[in-house]
């Protein structure tokens, strides 16, 4: 009989001891900027499980979630990707892509993992097992040699991913069915300075805010031989040149029973929006300049934060009701919300309270408080299911 | 130094070795109803992991997922719940709650599953996490002392369940957010045997289909106070009393796109319906009578199957032309389709071949067959972060 030393029987149980077996289906992650690290989540138990640390540059960062919920790819501001293991709490992989990145997205099926880029302006695509890079396709437009900024990335079905090149006015459409193989459609003249863009829930229409122009961009993605087109002319600055404390995050656009709602820019104001013609319904007057305006899972109610000064608030809308219906404190500097599967619960980061406040949606009940070191994006392994997330 | 004998290592590691760490949010259920078992499987890797049985008799069988993802909870027909362990692949708990039994719903916030009885005829609510009876709902009707069937339950926002009584005419609505005081709500004379129910995707509307008469029974849960209405007078089995070789599941219906999708009875059409007004806009002709009518999540595609004799046979219907764009041959009784959770591929069940095809729904190329024993109806655990399901 062959004999085994205790210390190797004490690793192979604290090998197999953790990380614990469990499903993924109620993990998370929010952003720690300050730090650099994000804080591992658990939606059923609303307790953080622990800490990935050595993420770089985490301003404005985003994430998106394998198809299996184990893994979050963490896009950073400074180029990073990271791929962490929400199981065992730890970076499975990390590459620098670029130097000045602004969040990414993971195709339809799961295969394939694409960041937008600022420097060099671009999107590039990498197989999301290994993190190899398996397209670059540089925003050259003009005579050639200039190269956009890249912004508004969005899955699309289909293996496509559009997105909207700020320096040139242009939105494209990646098919990365044959990821090595790319075939881009260029929607050209579509207005000046697409700053940011979203897909609706059904991956129909791709829509880009103007920091150029007044009024959106939308291009039919059913219909692209239509082109793009402008709606909403009105929707933007306007002539009065009202200051803005902060472009508000198109992404967050709410879409619920055949209308969007959207943050009005420089306006105490949410517009509502017939998704079926694009032509603006109603305004509902809120609290302050609207940053994220979201829609519960079953769109009954939209949630809206707020830019400085009013930004400690949340308010509630009713969308039968068509008005404010809850005004919430969940701390100071709220940046940014996110809804339990079903809806049922919300969390809010309060940044400068180094909080995480979760409520019940039905009855607004404080139901937790999470400690989190200058909390800002809050995302759920949910997502993985949706798309344009 | 002590000494560990070798078997003792290879327990530890064998221990350690299975079952595997890995996410669950792409893993699901094949139910195998000759044999009482369930095959495991996953879809991104489009395989079958393995198999747990001694689950009684599935006809009928419908499952829910907890909301880690690891749990399914299987609803047979001889009135057994089970929770199956599906990173583990072992039954975990097993209760035998009724004589006769018809399915069952889960929670919005997944603390509770609730069954749906013929026998007795009620629901009756548990506790996810052990199974322990919080809530004993009797359908008791006219003078008290007869029980309907229940049928058509469907969880809605709010931890309420909704459902409807065949033998009374009625739906409920159950508010368990106190799980062990129940408050009931009753529509009553909704219309004459209802033998099926669903509520629309984004937890508002609840339809019963009715059996004993034509038209569906339409409740919408944000205005209660309105009582039940009945829609599309026409829709039933009709004057003509045409052959009806099955009666289609409503749990299937597609909603997409401001329309709903019915498949209709006898007839071989499915029906479009506005579902701001519920009237019938158009039919669509198809190969069958059919049987489930489902939205890939985008919306942009309907899937449809169908009763004897047309059951080898699966039709595309594209939501922006109107009208059937192919036609598939997955194999012999088709019974049930299951979309991953962003539609990119679709798993179809065809039971008499003993197999599960596995389509991209892009360009309807067959992915893969899986060998799978009589398999019925196709899960996956995304269900859990949806309404209605």
């Amino acid at each position: 009989m062959r004999i085994l030393p205790s210390f190797i029987a004490a690793f192979l149980l604290s090998a197999c001891a953790a990380p614990t077996l469990r499903g993924t289906g109620d993990l998370g992650v929010v952003i720690e900027r300050a730090s650099g690290s994000v804080a591992v989540v658990d939606n059923t138990a609303r307790a953080v499980l622990g800490r990935v640390e050595g993420l770089g540059d985490l301003s404005h960062a985003s994430v998106v979630f394998s198809r299996d919920g184990r893994h979050a790819y963490v896009f950073g501001r400074d180029g990073g990707l990271s791929k962490v293991d929400l199981l065992e709490r730890k970076i499975a992989r990390r590459v620098i892509q670029a130097g000045n990145s602004i969040g990414g997205a993971i195709s339809q099926d799961g295969r394939l993992v694409v960041a937008q880029n600022y420097q060099p302006g671009g999107v590039k695509a990498f197989d999301a097992e290994t993190l190899e890079l398996l397209a670059d396709i540089p925003a050259a437009f003009g005579d050639g040699k200039q190269f956009s900024k890249v912004v508004g990335l969005a899955d699309v079905p289909g293996s496509k991913f559009a997105f909207a090149l700020f320096d040139a006015g242009e939105i494209w459409v990646a098919d990365l069915s044959t990821p090595r193989q790319p075939k881009v459609t260029k929607f050209r003249n579509i207005g000046s300075q697409p700053y940011d863009g979203l897909v609706t829930p059904n991956g129909r229409h791709y829509i880009a805010g103007l920091f150029g122009e007044d009024g959106l961009a939308l291009v039919d993605l059913w219909r692209p031989e239509q082109g793009a087109r402008k709606i909403l002319a009105n929707y933007g600055k306007g002539q009065e040149k009202l200051p803005v404390f902060k472009m508000p995050h198109l992404r967050g656009w709410a879409v619920a029973g055949g209308r969007a709602y959207l943050p009005a820019i420089g306006r105490h104001e949410v517009l509502v929006v017939d998704t079926a013609t694009w032509q603006e319904v109603g305004r509902i007057p809120v609290k302050g300049q609207p940053v994220f305006v979201m829609a519960r899972p079953d769109g009954r109610q939209i949630w809206v934060n707020f830019a400085f000064p009013d930004y400690s608030h949340v308010q509630v809308i009713d969308t039968l009701e068509q008005k404010v219906v809850q005004t919430l404190s969940p701390g100071k500097a709220v940046l940014h919300m996110e809804f339990t599967p079903r809806g049922e619960h919300v969390w809010i980061s309060a940044r400068d309270d180094n909080r995480v406040v979760v409520y019940d949606t039905a009855g607004f009940a404080r139901l937790a408080e999470l400690p989190v070191q200058n909390p800002s994006g809050i995302f759920f392994t949910s997502r993985a299911a949706r798309i344009g997330f």
